[in-house]
């Protein structure tokens, strides 16, 4: 007997993440109720797809799961998130009643990991500054000169977090000439000898690196994680990624030091997310924002279904969730 | 009977490609004659170093070495060159006399490809646009409103060339889920099948990808390989990026095509190498230069000493050199 399938997200989302093609491959060993997703549970079509659904593939933006939505929901047994964290929708009904949840964060820590990867050899190498030198004074820029300390040969670099993100940094950087270590609480000695970096205290880590890249999620136990002392901490010419989230650094710590001239940042995020207009993070030479854009955007969302697909196809086969999240994870993941 | 090793290039280079540290792997089974180089054949101190050298070791400015310089080197069998080009130094004369020649081309690659693996990360995610948008309008960027094409999965790829740097790109961008297809007229398709890659014409390459890197060597047959035609047939939207030469591009169909306002380009080289200050390329938002930076610099040059040690070692163990050039190389290598 085949498994019903619904999608439940608002309609732009599904949209953006689960373009016709992205469905296809559920057709044979599955059963899509429609291709409509369930924007409310509670609405007439809504409430007759729930009632009918084993899996909901669920995306960014779907409401709360919660005891009122599983009890219009008597076959419901998997829900599949096409997206990251799923604390924002999946209710403590769900954890309570044993529905199976499985993420795509693994997926969409991938595309944090690449804008992480790129920067990272971007900071060693010092490319940005170089490239802003060259345009600004629009002469021959003697770049060891104002960089001697300038390249990727056998720079330090500290990944703050074993995360699914930070996972994918130190993957990608194994081809690298490049010596990576690792702090966090969560890690064992031979768990980092098997993701082939060295385990250091937070504070050897932040003390030790040419780069420092924070991918520790946001927790109650992280808040200000990267305080004023961590920020003193760091060696003269460093650089401080922050693809996580503002609320784990001592934003204004960060600035002072970078205005002392002697730090680099790359941030993703920030406290608030969209600074004011008279912030000086923006105006500083050392510090490159980005939106929030590490994460999937563009086509990369559609990677993020891709794995919310496989994993019902996975269920249809009666495999395992190979995403699977349980309860007790939420306590130390983002 | 060990080898008699003698470093030839000024001294300068010898100060930044080795330092001490870097020569110490050479104590034990060869015979460093000097730790002061070689900087003119012709000198009383340069002539005795020469007369006993089994081995030179050269770097970036090492004179050419000619008859007359062989003729003062009876015992010379190997040149080192911890370097990229051999084509500055090595006389017909060495070819002549079978002298054996290596080059740490491979290792000078690598860094380049670092940066081209960097900025097709970032064109393909239109990140340093998007900061720019950020740092200039400091107000919530709509990325994906500005930029709907954006993202780094299944995007496509084009190496020109299967060079030593091509090859260095292909290989750090396997784990990245993006399409890469090569154009290289000296590659065979079971030899592009072997890189993982398909093999494609230029035309195809130029016309099918939303990436478009230039690896290939500066030789008479490259010079305007890319010419008016070819940049008017890349993508509305691709990004194309030069590590290579400035001339093998028509710049100013180039600068057109980018004026046009649907080509970015990321130019590490340019036609000439520092462009004049009223160079349009300067100011244009889609353009980002950097002054020759890809290749060795910093801390990367030890990365080509210790490539040029290893081939001594090799010799000193009686294996075969690594990265040893060929004359009947030179007509299709840097
Ligand atoms: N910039 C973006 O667009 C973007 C996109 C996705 C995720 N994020 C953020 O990136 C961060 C990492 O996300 P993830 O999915 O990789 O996280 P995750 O849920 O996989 O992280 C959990 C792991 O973090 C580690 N950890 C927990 N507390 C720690 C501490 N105090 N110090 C060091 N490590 C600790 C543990 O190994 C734990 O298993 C989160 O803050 C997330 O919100 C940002
Ligand atoms: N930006 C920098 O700092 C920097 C540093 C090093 C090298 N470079 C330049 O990068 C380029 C590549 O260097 P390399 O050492 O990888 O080259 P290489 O010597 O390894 O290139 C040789 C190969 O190029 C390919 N090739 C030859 N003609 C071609 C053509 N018409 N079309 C496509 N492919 C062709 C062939 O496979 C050939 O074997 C050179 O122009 C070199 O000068 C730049």
């Amino acid at each position: 007997m085949s498994l019903n399938v619904a999608l439940a997200m608002p309609s732009h989302t599904a949209r953006a993440v689960f373009p016709p093609r992205s469905l296809e491959p559920l057709e044979p060993g599955l059963n899509l109720l429609s291709r409509e997703p369930i924007q409310d549970f509670t609405t007439p079509e809504g409430s007759s797809l729930l009632a009918e659904a084993d899996i909901l593939i669920t995306g960014w933006g779907c409401p709360m799961i919660d005891h009122d939505v599983l009890d219009a929901a008597p076959r419901l047994r998997y829900v599949l998130h096409a997206a990251g964290s799923v604390k924002h929708h999946i209710g403590d009904a769900c954890w309570e009643r044993g529905i199976h949840i499985s993420s795509a964060a693994d997926a969409n820590a991938i595309p944090v990991a690449e804008y992480t990867v790129a920067m990272i050899v971007l900071a060693n190498k010092r490319i940005l500054q170089i490239a802003r030198a060259l345009h600004t004074t629009r002469t021959d820029v003697l770049a060891e000169q104002l960089f001697p300390d300038m390249g990727n040969y056998r720079k330090r670099v500290g990944i703050i977090g074993a995360s699914k993100i930070g996972r994918h940094v130190i993957r990608l950087l194994a081809p690298y000439d490049l010596d990576v270590v690792v702090a966090d609480p969560y890690l064992s000695p031979a768990e980092a000898a098997g993701l082939g970096v060295g385990l250091v205290s937070l504070d050897d880590l932040v003390a030790g690196c040419d780069v420092v890249s924070l991918h520790a999620p946001s927790l109650p136990s992280t808040k200000n994680l990267i305080d004023a002392g961590q920020i003193e901490r760091m060696r003269p010419g460093a650089t401080f990624i922050n693809t996580s989230r503002g609320e784990l650094v001592d934003q204004d710590a960060l600035l002072a030091r970078v205005e002392n001239g002697d730090l680099y940042a790359v941030l993703d995020v920030t406290t608030p997310w969209v600074l004011p207009a008279e912030s000086r993070l923006y105006t500083h030479p050392n510090v490159l924002l980005t939106p929030h854009v590490a994460g999937s955007l563009g086509n990369e969302l559609e990677r993020m279904a891709a794995s919310a697909v496989d994993e019902a196809l996975r269920l249809s086969r009666g495999e395992e969730l190979r995403f699977r999240v349980k309860e007790e994870d939420l306590a130390f993941t983002a």
